[in-house]
């Protein structure tokens, strides 16, 4: 018997999502996959809901039947603002308004490590250390997970904010030798979020197993995710190809990595 | 010699921002007063600025030639997401990126109490505790506080958000005997701000030196803030027409008071 | 208008217990004050409750009609088993019990730097600090306050428990330079302690405004405490009668003083 | 070579000291068996003592030529008060008072999660947090740990306090997913209680390796303590046969479980 | 009746040790000044010390037939290895050995900010944070500070440790508005560390009652130490000469202010 | 293709040092090995360096050329103050003037579980806990530990100072059965913080994986050091031959054991 009738999938055409919809296979009756395109390759478990986040009445619509929301849609990293706002901000309102009007009690929110990019890697600092984004991406996670603490403390809607650091099909680079979660255990990390017996508003650092550890995860050690994996299969691959870095350099002083050494995106053109 | 050339105060009609165009005189050559609509009484020190903050070429411009923000404007309690978002959450963004653009080193910053307003009196907590948002408005509070977090340490540009917690004219109920700031300890509180040798990203609590303390402010004593008044003569008028309310009620349970009673905005029609 | 109907004060024959006999007045209409025996002297104000603690029926018949109780009675200090288990472990059962069964919703107990008493003086401790009792009679304070979180948590009797240091006329010996709590100080913290608009279940120390300052009382701020008094003019006269004592002696490395040089109380013949 | 020559086990005709009896054979040449009724199954290493802990007299004679005591004995779970009086705060300062007159240096004590039992999942709480009983049984518990704590500090003897959440044969029901401790894991525990090198006052969780994690046992890793089992492999069975019940309840939302939702014991006519 | 019959100060006609040859007059019958040179100017009750620290034989002879050691001698700020070693590393360890077979009881050293210098000003630190020295200078304190550890701990010597911040005749620059110690406070401090009934090792930031506060001075309230003096009468003059720095300056960013701006000491030619 | 092309291993002929000589290996292209005595069976990737620590211009010769500096020369245990001045306070100051001038980016250093070793053993203390030696010894690690951390702050030279407990052959008493630190994993934890990405400066302690467990190095998890071994096996012969020690002694009670106990070194002949 699964746990959950029907589990909506934001974000299911992307790289994580793509993940989840076959990971999350054994959880629910019904998977309902939401993107901007359709999808073409339907199972018999699975069904769509096409639209843009930034449509509010769409996205209320798309949640309508459903037990839990994995919610992996918006921006994957740093754009312009006006994205930002569209898909982060407004379409993270809308998703939490869906799961209001239509009694979803469980939404597992997809954060990011540049939720707290600013602080350095030695503060080895715990899910509840102030934010400190690196990115206008990073402010936005902020703002859901701000959202999610209001839904849960004022409606009663389960939140999981997933603060993933680097998930990715393997380490690209020395960075990931710390930050590197595999996808399988994104997955293990969803699964968790989604049978744990308590969620309540809880977030959650995403990271394996790996050797080197910069922060402490044990805040939300009662979701019961248990890393499989590790970066250390890698580090051969990964050392040879890259040199050692500064110690100084923002970009390995601060837990955000790169993004920490990033301009301002409206100051680019528009990709 | 005044501190600035030009400070920009938004909300400069509102509550709150008529005793600061009062009270920070002193502190620039030039006030330059932003509003939604005309000042019909502008002192020679003084200027206007006419705009909606949801008109981000607009809020830019008035931004340009000042020193320091005084950013008080924006939705001034708990009201309907449109309201929010334009605002406080597009029109505080249009404020940094105005500041961005025009090499403003310093902002203060109207946050609020409803930051943290799901936080329980007992836990006394100090100003780095993890957000409880208690509605909307808090919400957006919290993103201006997140985003300013990005402004300091990838632009350099100084914020002090000042969680305000009860400032009006008296105390109007018990809850205000020990959140109540006084207008004077207001001004004071953004005098200190704007005039701390080093301000970084301080969040501080805003609140006068009442004898019941719920909050420890300590970690924003560089600010140098020194509340002068206190809710104590106001205690007898108040307790003779307000009855002992049960002190397992949220709002009293909680820091944000009645805010933490009210249901969502969007549920009610528009004001 | 006294913010009480009618407040029993048990121990009200006692050192402090006298104190606040007459420090109260202004808070109740009615005084009703318990002892073992009878009272001679009466104001119109004030009525008797003559029983021992170890009473049961006794006890809670003496809590009907009471808003509040001002619990001081049991064993004063140190003394053999039996009494600290009947007259306080026994009889703080039968007063909360009383409080339970006839609806007081507030009560102030003292409890006693011994319920801390091992805690050595330089860890400056604060209100939650694990308890290190020093004798029987700390014990026994530890608990009533474990006594009074369950009633506070499960049937919504609020108690502010404070632990009194050295409440005496004046500093007896050097330790009192920390440790004294004047009765005027006492009295203000029973006082703000009965009008605080929500005590739930708090922990406070009850020291006056010493110079020298061992623990850190802020955990009890939303009490309003705010002593007055303080050791300092009794300063020179303690010294000149008593030697520098050796900073390595339990009496002087504790923060409970001699107590923590006593032996086992039931090892002397009762007195 | 046993470390013991005669460790005396109270409480050792009930669940967890039948366990004991046959789990502690190797640490000691011979094993007492304390209860109220004889032991009819004596083996050639075992001595029994039957008497009431109620007894004073009794329960210290009982505890002569022992080294060590492991207190499993009194009231199992929330029951009136006087039962709670007289066999768990009574008797357990009959034994250490045994203790203490017949040189024992080191009691393992049975305290349980109901000591901190209204505490929130979510607080991760350690074992230094504050006390918070959820039943007359939790506030014995505490009693007990202070009343311990006393005895090492001033007279010397060593003890483990072990908060023993759910030890049963198997998990029951879905708290048990988190809070189980298998009987061997108990076993464990008591044994690394008595064979660490060093154990002064402790206080330790007693809990399983479960893959679901809501409290901090660091503080106690000195025991040497490492529990082998978990509830995974029990959880399909359990989540089969239990719904998912509602996350703002109190036996979800506190560690105590159901004993959170119980009424005051005396309410009900006594067993 | 003086607290002490021989007070012994080390660098005493240096800045601060000239401040307290005369403000603790009060406290001893006898005063002995230890300086490199003699001194021509001997009241009735002081007798002179001549010595340098890098001599052992000759520090340990003056530390004879006294119950205090005041030691502010060694180098007075940042200087070349040489000196810091013989006057402040080898130096301070004869003064100690000098006490241990002396027999004196109680040690006030001067430490300094720079121990610390290195932390950030918004982290509001404690007594108790880690060492982050900013120079060779600071280096020597830490050094101190942690020998004089262990003479309390293992040999039952007292010692206050004073970082002192910033004592000159007034504020120089605007760092010293909120690092300022008057002079007046500087003899404040030590006097409160040579009467305070138990010292222990105790580490004191000694700062003058500034309306600006980085750190955080409670856990040393135990000296009784409470400043009268601030740098606030003086702002408008600093202010009036200086200009506003940069926030990110290591000068500005750091407690240690241009001592975190100085190179190392030996790449200059020694002065 | 080996992390450094020349590593200088100090103390290289000590007890540690041999096993580093072999274990590091892996790690360099050349090691050079420090002592003071000539090596005579010197391998082709190795090459000597031969001095005394106390002479500042041989010591900074000897670092010339290389990448990393595994420095654990010095005295090796307490000793009379003249030996730890000269080769482990000024051998050090030495060493890092070394890496300073020849451009070495990280140094590994062997401090000591005697820099802290009068912390209590219940105290569970994480690597920033404040210094608290417990022997002379013990003051020069602090020094070393303080004066890496400028070399960090200031220059730029990383530093893993490590706290090595007992690191012998086999535990030898009952202390080391929480205190062993296996060969194996002493060049383990060595070799993690010398390829580990960012050390910055970083306090590890140096321990395996004993069951036993006193202390909370969680503050040195980003050097990506997981000891393999542990004092189990050893643990029935260590007990089989020492008797239960008094659980108040010094030397059980504090983490430093018999270091403890110890009087001043200077107090005994030179050896």
């Amino acid at each position: 018997m699964p746990h959950y009738e029907r589990i909506l999938i934001t974000g299911a055409a992307g790289r994580l999502g793509s993940e989840l919809r076959k990971g999350l296979v054994p959880l629910a009756k019904t998977i309902r996959l939401a993107g901007r395109e359709p999808f073409h390759d339907l199972a018999p478990h699975e069904e769509e809901a096409v639209f843009d986040l930034a449509d509010m009445e769409a996205t209320i619509a798309a949640t309508k039947d459903c037990d839990a929301i994995v919610h992996f849609g918006g921006a994957p990293l740093e754009c312009e603002w006006q994205t930002i706002l569209d898909s982060s901000i407004r379409g993270s309102y809308h998703i939490y308004e869906g799961a209001r009007k239509h009694g979803v009690k469980r939404v597992i929110y997809a954060s990011s490590v540049h939720a707290i990019g600013y602080h350095e890697i030695e503060a080895h600092i715990g899910v509840d250390a102030p934010v400190r984004p690196d990115s206008l991406y990073g402010v936005s996670k902020n703002f859901v997970e701000s959202l999610s603490r209001l839904y849960w403390d004022k409606f009663g809607i389960e939140t999981a904010c997933l603060r993933i650091f680097s998930s990715f099909p393997e380490p690209a680079d020395r960075r990931m030798l710390w930050s590197y979660l595999s996808f399988a255990d994104c997955v293990r990390l969803v699964e968790a979020s989604l049978t744990a017996p308590r969620v309540g508003h809880t977030i959650s650092f995403g990271i394996s197993d790996n050797k080197l550890k910069m922060v402490d995860n044990s805040g939300a050690d009662h979701l019961g995710f248990i890393p499989q994996d590790s970066a250390e299969p890698f580090r051969a691959a990964v050392e040879a190809k890259t040199p050692v870095p500064d110690p100084k350099k923002p970009s390995v002083k601060y837990l955000g990595g790169w993004f920490c050494e990033l301009g301002h995106p409206d100051d680019k053109p528009a990709g």
